[in-house]
């Protein structure tokens, strides 16, 4: 397991690569934090969800959120635009493998228990996984919206198709999650471009 | 939620005041990036604890770790000295006031739901507030060794009784605690110093 | 005495919590640079009172400017918010004491010294402590105004009320202190936001 | 051409990922600032290499050196765990699509031209070319001895096999080449580790 | 030669202290990156004006290119102002002194060739050396305006006077200069200020 | 009074080049904050040497060591080397320039008074002036030494001649200085290097 405790350690010095390439200084937000804020948003939305009646299995969405950029110890972290270069499959069995060689120092149990896990949020099997899939996007806009208004400019393209964006959730879950994007949308409008 | 979701986004950039007040360089570790290693090292523990038998509630593990550090984002991460100078209590109910300000932006359930798992942090009620304690200490000892394999030193004061440190955790708990702590420590030997 | 020498090297790398939890990137003001600010920004201040016929003790304004924030090695910096979670006089005792703290390491003669002009700073007792305040707020509003002419935004908060307030200066010293909140909120004014 | 000039000052803050993963702090070296080393380096080698009577096209060594990392604004820069997670042809067709994207911007007779060295620095199919990956190498292996000249551990990997890495170079350029690494290998003996 | 490998290491760190002074972060661009940038631009033009019939010695170009600023590992990144205090020629004697001390690591050959070049853009003797100082502002002002898009104000002096500058080059070069200025001139007016 | 204030804010961001040019990180002592150390360790000296009877002048130690670097905000933080190249008297006139010009902005009387405190520090005239110099060592020792104890290495040359060295200073003046770099020499003998 102390292998696992070590490797996950590079996540917080290890910058978003998105961030460093539209002019953000260095240490902006690493992949640990903007892990940490996947998770805490994850939780909020499946909270809201269950008092509105759906009930979703807390656990898996954050072991999902914790779980999900955990490969980027190896990987790194690629901007969007690589995914144009490599295509979709490579970099999904890309990350599935190195996801699951880290995962191998935590035992044989603990690499089949987290490695569904991880192959669940690549396919966006579950409605836990799709959670976490808008908790990973709202928690980007709620970072380019701090950026932004502590006077960051150049952001555009992370906000473009956010309002229509379509996550595969239904029901209360769909509703939680257009709720939280249209109230960031709302609160960008103040902020001087 | 909103609020929630924007405040938050101040723990990414938030240093650890222990660190650079040891010498680190700024960035070395946000409040936010420790805060994912705590919650990650909790879901490594509950999860070999239920392997033993001794099934924690896992969504309440990870709840705690989440939320443990929230309040930071209005009062600071303060150094361990300070609680000598504010006393315990005084820490603890500011740390637990400004935890629910925070909260209250989150509509009354939700202020309630979390202030309560909060208050069972700072009281190390459950069995679960007190793995989540040690995974915290466990991930504190993580980041100095990787800092120490990275070339830095003065970090002695953070290892000192780190073996014998009792977390209140028995059985299976205790066992998985200690052992993580053992090879932390075994891990050390080999980095000079 | 080394012990304090040694001990002061901690502020060069302390940030100023209210710019990180505003957004400003880390390194952005180290505590040690804002009491250089000070420091400076006093002389400035009461020399211009000197030469308008009231005369300081500038040895003790200087002192007391070097002085002020030095318990911050064991405190940290705490952001403004956080007073409200402690209370004024809570805050005010602890910061006492992990300042005398400190001085012990400089023997009797100048813990006796050095704390007598600390809690006339924290009791403003005297015109040279007022003096001190003023200037203390008169290099934030300064590096407030650097950080905007720079691009940063989100900073309003700092400027609320600053032409307004009162320092408890009579005379020359009031003064001189409005005539320069006066002249940096002109200066402002040019500046987008 | 506009368009390259601004991409490419997103290698002036992307981070070498290799660094930051291994716990050097953010800000360490740039990809620009590598790519900068490794052209000068080069410079240096041939200049050698031609006094050693074994003449290179000098013009060639220089723009390979200035282009062969330039797809990184695109790609981000992979740490070397990557290769065997893509593979090493999916990595190099990746490569060269994203240079000839860039490219594109400065007009059809400078994308065919640059172009045409990016695929020779990728097959290493000239000398000059093999000379420019050596410089890659040494560069690399002087940053990490300078890192552990002030203090950074943990970087024996970047060393292991370098004395006898083979990069096909005969007669003048392996020569020189060769007693470059033996310089660097040498220097670094007197470094405590 | 290992000596200048060793001690180029350094411009891989040192900021440009024009950003610095203005407010922009610490690690912005460091005088590597800068350089880097440099002689990238040097190449694109060179190529240009190639392609319109003015064939410069590219080899040339880019060797002052990579060499223009390697002394400041000995006298730092000097901010323009500091020119008005030393005047031009005890800066330019100074500046060939500190180069020349360098370049005697990499032996005598090599620090007669080097010099030479060096002397040869102090003095703006070759048409290869106007055309590195003109790409030595190009990448100045596309650095600006990146930062500026990315939310950067008060660079407006280095921009003054860009339009009309004269680099005494003619025909082809000084065309292509001239137009590469001007579309970042008109790069820059989409950008709010 | 207001243009000083605001050209003082650029020291707070300016490394000292010192630091950076053997390895430290970007942001590891500003000039601001080093010029803070200066004058709280040249409080402590004059306090200690008061104590033995030797009385200074310390409103005028204070007042030059928050002068003595001011002119950095145009000349940048030139490393020792740079000495060298320029030869000491036109460094001493290029920064004796540059700060009555910086002062010209406060007005003329107080141009003239710190003009001549200035003057005073680059003659070494006063036992104050000299007494500043002194502290401005001890503080650059204090910072290697905490440097070293967080790991960094490469720094012997800022001590060596370091127990030997002679300000001027006679009687308890000379006593102290001296006492305090024994002490911080024999401080450092407990650190690995």
């Amino acid at each position: 397991m102390i292998s696992v405790l070590l490797e996950l350690q590079r996540l917080k010095r290890l910058d978003r690569t998105g961030w460093v390439l539209r002019g953000l200084p260095p240490g902006a937000e690493s992949v640990a934090a903007h892990s940490y804020g996947v998770a805490l948003t994850a939780m909020l939305l499946a909270d809201e969800c269950a008092a509105r009646g759906a009930a979703l299995d807390l656990a898996r969405v954050l072991r999902i959120a914790l779980l999900h950029d955990l490969q980027e110890t190896r990987t790194g972290d690629m901007p969007r635009t690589v995914a144009d270069y490599y295509g979709r499959d490579a970099r999904k069995s890309a990350e599935r493998a190195a996801f699951d060689d880290i995962m191998r120092g935590a035992g044989e149990r603990a690499a089949a228990l987290y490695g569904a896990l991880h192959e669940d949020y690549e396919e966006r099997a579950s409605v836990e996984a799709r959670l976490v899939k808008a908790a990973d996007v709202i928690d980007l806009l709620a970072q380019a919206l701090a950026f932004e208004r502590a006077g960051a400019r150049g952001l555009d393209e992370f906000w473009e198709g956010a309002g229509a964006r379509d996550f595969g959730l239904e029901g209360a879950p769909g509703e939680v999650v257009r709720e939280a994007v249209a109230s960031l949308l709302r609160a960008r409008e103040g902020v001087g471009r």
